[in-house]
């Protein structure tokens, strides 16, 4: 039985001898356990696998433990994947991952209790909670630069859109643009890759590669080889916020309902008339040959959120260079707009996001047969609703707790009127033809059923 | 009118909008008005004055405000003392340190709740209170040196005496250590001074010169020029356990009664049996010329807590090298204690500090008439007891509340066992006469008398 | 006629008014030719072209020209290739590496006169000027770690080759060590891209990915983009030099005649006897597939130079974890003998290199047919006079003047022993069956003939 | 017999074999008794003495050699003085400074062969050289940001006019303005220790503390304990220059024949028409009661020099603020010329020197009788003539070789007409009865008699 035991760094290695029992008090609770997960699937940054059930299999024996002395916590890891040790050390960049995931589910669970309790209720809060979760991570630090750009997209990409993806990032890094992604492989990581060498070519050292992930997805896609800053916010929405207001514009490349669903949250919040005035740089790029992709998109887009919600976007196909460049200039109109408003340029507080964008959405059979997804109603709602039926899609894909549900009651129900159902089977429909619903190799199996009502 | 508004810094330059909220919900309280004689004293740093009405009469229409952003708070100054600016800008220090007063009055103020509510029932959690106040400031970073020496001592000593605590301060900055002290003129300020050459002279630029004040005091002894680090605990209580637990080692000064006040109370900490392990260096040292009150104070403490108390502390007359040298020595000691114990080594968590010396004591006519100043109790107790005493005297001396209570009231009774209360006549008649009741200039007039029960 | 202006960087930025007049005085001289043209190969870093002609055929109206102001020296591009430049700004590598040029030749040639005089006689003072570059290249600071690995091979090895080059790489990066290379693509780029994300995944913040190059070969191998310092040596001996003496050990990959060479110049200094104790990690690797190149090259250096050669590297066949573990543990030694010696860790001085290894060997068509080819020498000697004919053979594959003098007076003549040249001939040829004497697509016509004397 | 051996530091630490060789080589040379002596004066860092046989006698015994070592050079010390040393191990700041003096002695002496050859003819050659020896040094780094100020004065001032040059220090500090002076007590340490308190306010960390000695100086005056960095110059001249280009603005203090020396310097340069429009603050202050000085000071520039020589400084008096305000402003202007003249802002390289200021004098009988000293010559020859006449007469009253040739020959003879020599005799005499001739507590002899020709 292999031991190892590892010394706090970061925050992590100033506790209190309160918090560290709290620490301990949380070794017997159902977060342990999730906790255990994401730890493995820390140790096992940069495989590519996102079958969660194949990456675990082996590593039934591991273990973790927290160790309590006069002066903190230790992790002490029992049989560990070997991938995560160089000639018996543990790389660096992993311990830092550890301890990032010590810090976001078990010390800022305490603070927050989750999944114990209900959510906060109020909408500041969450907000506010958000914050302080990305500040504990330091992650606000060296945000001032209003140059960190969220990039999304599928992790199961085809070679020619990962290499566009590395290209634009190459471009962004030549820009002194930081790169934000939610943790992966494919369009999660090929702008950090390219970005690493445009900051390399621009002598920029302080290069960040920020992974935003969430207990639920870590498994899937554990943070990529590049991630030097890993954050894990406690569920998906809390996670989507943290993207929109520490990023400072966002790129979409082809991804599958996972992308869909990032795209139809941001496209929600932007359609509130209170964000009116805010820019926000928003691009959807990917190289010749995916334009369909981005046809599929926009024309579901157009048919559902009208024209207004379009033009919320722009649409870039194969050129790199041109993101890259549109990207720098709606920056520079960023920056005045935080500033006329008083706004921090870490941070965008003057955002409104409307709870029912906050609230977690918990898919279940009930919830997802639930959901409002007809055309009489505002847009904002509209786009909601539908940015949960995809969130729902997604977990019955690729989540541990909602591939069980599916496997116990079958696929998950949607149903609401004929002619927006349509229009959703469609696209869904056009993912599957394009094989954006899993890693390649293995064939798709839908989780869900689309009914007319 | 001259209005100022300052951006926050440290910490402070992070704050989540409900933290902001609270902090302006605060501009009403009865703390508000001590945070601003608060930072009124920092801006007054480095005039030698220690007497707080004298100091704050000319800013009578000295007014400071919060004001909200989006990003977070700022600092507005309304008629400030014209010392603190350097050509129509504030002194960069002053800055920083206004923004320490808020963060520990206002921000930690309202974490704690500190005099709305009833302090923390459990002596554990004031010592996590103490732990997290040091972190907010940032103080436990780059203490791990074990290097940290707390100087003890008067504010009003003479030359002679202040240029010997320089010494003294030169020949430890020349061996590493950094200074800590409690804020204001004398023997709070010449060891800082003469650690900055001794650090100049040995190239080590990361020198750190705190000061850890409580509001009461800071206004009598607002932080003098060298201080770098600027922390404010919330009473004397707290304070006299962040310098036990952030230092590293003590050095004792001649002083007046707080210095007699500190010396007890380390010597009853040091006396629990818990602490008998505990390697704690702890050097009472003063020029030729002054023995005189180390003879009074080792004979007091000799014959009130005896020979086991003195052993706890060295005394070295006149020779800084070899103080220096001393505490170099003892601190191995103390770095290897750590070790074996697993406890930190920038906190000493191990110190077994018990509730009595935990608690506030609030001095009042009653307070003080009921104290326990008798032999017939156990050693630690007895020093617990002498410790507040001394603790009634020095706000009676110098705190606002205190001179205030003597006005109205006339002088505290003491009242205890007649053997007993000669001894502490003896020694209190000693300060007179040595002239350590007051800045020099001024003719002292007790705060108490000694009544034999 | 699109001009940009550059203020100088590094050590450039601080020269006194005689050496900026030197400086410009060398505006003239045929050396100033060749700095044009370093410049416009730096221009095109990470063009991949390794045929100077077609490189450097676009830029014929570009200029290069140096103003000189009160305070220092400018450099002014005329018609630069956009190929360097981000939204009309140079990319800030390119713009050191342009002053890393005009260091190394301009100013160093001033300072040494390189070509002008004839080279220093004494090979104590080449040394010295070997050192006194790097030493103004800044290339010395930082290398006290033993950990800069030099990597030698072709820069038209084939995708799994190259593949195989990132791996160990990646695996050196995991272990904290730096990559020095020859400064082109191929075999010089693969294992600096790999050691960027081994250096990541570590944390490793200072990567260091030195390209060595000369004014003769930088056009066709102009600086990839992972190299963040750039030192052109005045010829090709004294940067093999460098070579030797800045690296703590030297990985070989599959290349061509160059490689050869470098690998001969490095067997006839380590077998010299004064070099005997000397450890010297040296490793000959490359990927499954590649094993018939180090076999060629074996049984030619066991035939020509006996097992004594041989015994002086290690062949390691498709394992990079075994590669870069195996340099790891040969560091340590290094690092011993080092501190024994007295010796620097930035520098081996140690090492002995006879002048007829320092000495320029400028080939034509006489000197290539005066090499004393035969076995009826020492084995230092014959590794030397080989060393040459391999030099020259990459003259007249891919140096601008090497090429001239084959196309005017045909391929060079080697003649020598029958059974020597044999082996030089079978050698030679498994290069070319391997295809490793020109970039992928173009046929290769031989630039020598071998005659048996 | 104590010996302690001292590895190399800064610029030192990279030597080349050939080098460390011609350092050696030295060890038998006139300059390495001058190294000696130097490194024996710096040992003695912070000690107030100026009788150079005073400070020296304790040390005959003591002995400096250079060890070579494979990687570079080492410095033994045998039987040291034990001021230098904290608990047996050397102060860093003096470890420091022994390898600057190693460094601008031996190793820029070789460079230049000072004392051996015969000065560089060309003016322009002397600036590169002391431009060569600043960068050396590393004292051009840093110093971009136009706020170096160079205070000269007596190293022999009262206390009250020694406290005022440390306010008129912390008033520059507070304006985050750097030091640069002679490196002894007095007004050389004042301004430098007031800045350190200015500095820490302000939080100004990088604060410089420039010391720019001379070999024949340094003993009389070894650098205090301030100086964080130590230059020394190979003659008077070069010290001068380097002040000047150095500096951006200049502060004179009280002080004795040695700063009316610098006061001609400056004034002779600043008459030359072709710095007709350089602006170049420079100030002479002092405190209340020390009028006097500057009256006669002022006096005779008037009378010598005329109202044009009056109107290049500004007499400040008891005004600390009002100095650094007024610097500060000028300061602005500097920055301006220096941009709009294309000059650097490290190094005034466009300030003009003629000859005649740069070729050292060497004062003996001859040369001093020699002098020109009569009104009928160009106001900057005059200017040029006093100051050497000066420049003698602080070598007989300080300098080891001035003493011994006063000793063996009785007092230099001033000669020139009648008017002039009666100023010059009245400022002399006024230097005497201010005490500004000597460290208080010895009585003047005069070195030099004043004739009328």
């Amino acid at each position: 039985m292999k031991k190892v035991q590892l010394n706090p760094v970061g925050w992590m290695s100033q506790l209190s001898q309160v918090e560290v029992s709290r620490l301990q008090d949380a070794t017997n609770s159902e977060l342990f356990a999730m906790f255990r997960n994401c730890c493995l699937a820390v140790l096992n940054s940069g495989v590519d696998e996102d079958n969660f059930e194949a990456l675990f299999a082996p590593y039934e024996n591991f273990e973790i433990k927290l160790i309590r002395r006069e002066r903190g916590v230790k992790i002490e890891l029992v049989n560990p994947p070997e991938v995560a040790f160089v000639d018996e050390k543990l790389v660096r960049g992993v311990h830092e991952h550890l301890f990032a995931v010590l810090r976001d589910l078990l010390y800022m669970g305490n603070k927050y209790a989750f999944l114990h309790q209900t959510a906060p209720a109020e909408g500041n809060d969450i907000t506010d909670m958000v914050f302080d979760m990305l500040r504990h991570a330091k992650a606000l630090e060296g945000n001032d630069g209003v140059n960190t750009i969220v990039c999304w997209g599928g992790h199961s990409i085809n070679q020619v859109e990962y290499k566009y993806t590395k290209e634009v990032g190459y471009q962004l890094g030549l820009r002194d643009m930081n790169i934000c992604t939610g943790c992966g492989p494919g369009a999660m990581k090929g702008p950090m890759k390219g970005a690493t060498i445009g900051h390399a070519k621009q002598r920029h050292k302080t290069g960040r590669y920020i992974g935003i992930s969430e207990p639920s997805i870590i498994a899937a896609e554990p943070p990529n080889a590049i991630v030097n800053e890993l954050i894990i916010m406690p569920d998906i929405e809390k996670r989507l916020e943290a993207f929109v207001r520490l990023g400072h514009g966002i790129i979409v490349f082809p991804g599958g309902v996972g992308t869909a669903e990032e795209l139809l949250y941001l496209l929600g919040i932007l359609m509130n008339e209170r964000n009116a005035q805010q820019p926000f740089p928003f691009i959807l790029t990917g190289p010749a040959g995916s334009e369909e992709y981005f046809e599929a998109i926009d024309a579901f887009v157009g048919a559902t959120l009208g024209p207004e919600a379009q033009a919320k976007y722009q649409i870039i196909v194969n050129d790199p260079e041109e993101v890259a460049r549109t990207m720098s200039k709606q920056l520079e109109k960023v920056k005045k707009f935080r500033g006329a408003m008083g706004d921090a340029f870490s941070f965008n507080w003057s955002l409104k996001i409307e709870q029912d964008f906050q609230q977690p959405f918990i898919p279940t059979h009930e919830s997802m047969a639930a959901l409002q997804l007809h055309s009489d109603q505002s847009k904002s709602d509209l786009a909601a609703n539908l940015r949960k039926a995809f969130s729902g899609i997604v977990a019955g894909n690729v989540k541990a707790e909602g591939i069980a549900q599916i496997k116990k009651h079958g696929p998950f129900e949607l149903t609401g009127d004929s002619a927006l159902m349509e229009k959703v089977d469609t696209l869904l429909e056009s993912f599957v033809k394009q094989h954006r619903m899993k890693l390649p190799g293995s064939a798709y199996e839908p989780c869900y059923v689309v009914k007319n009502s």
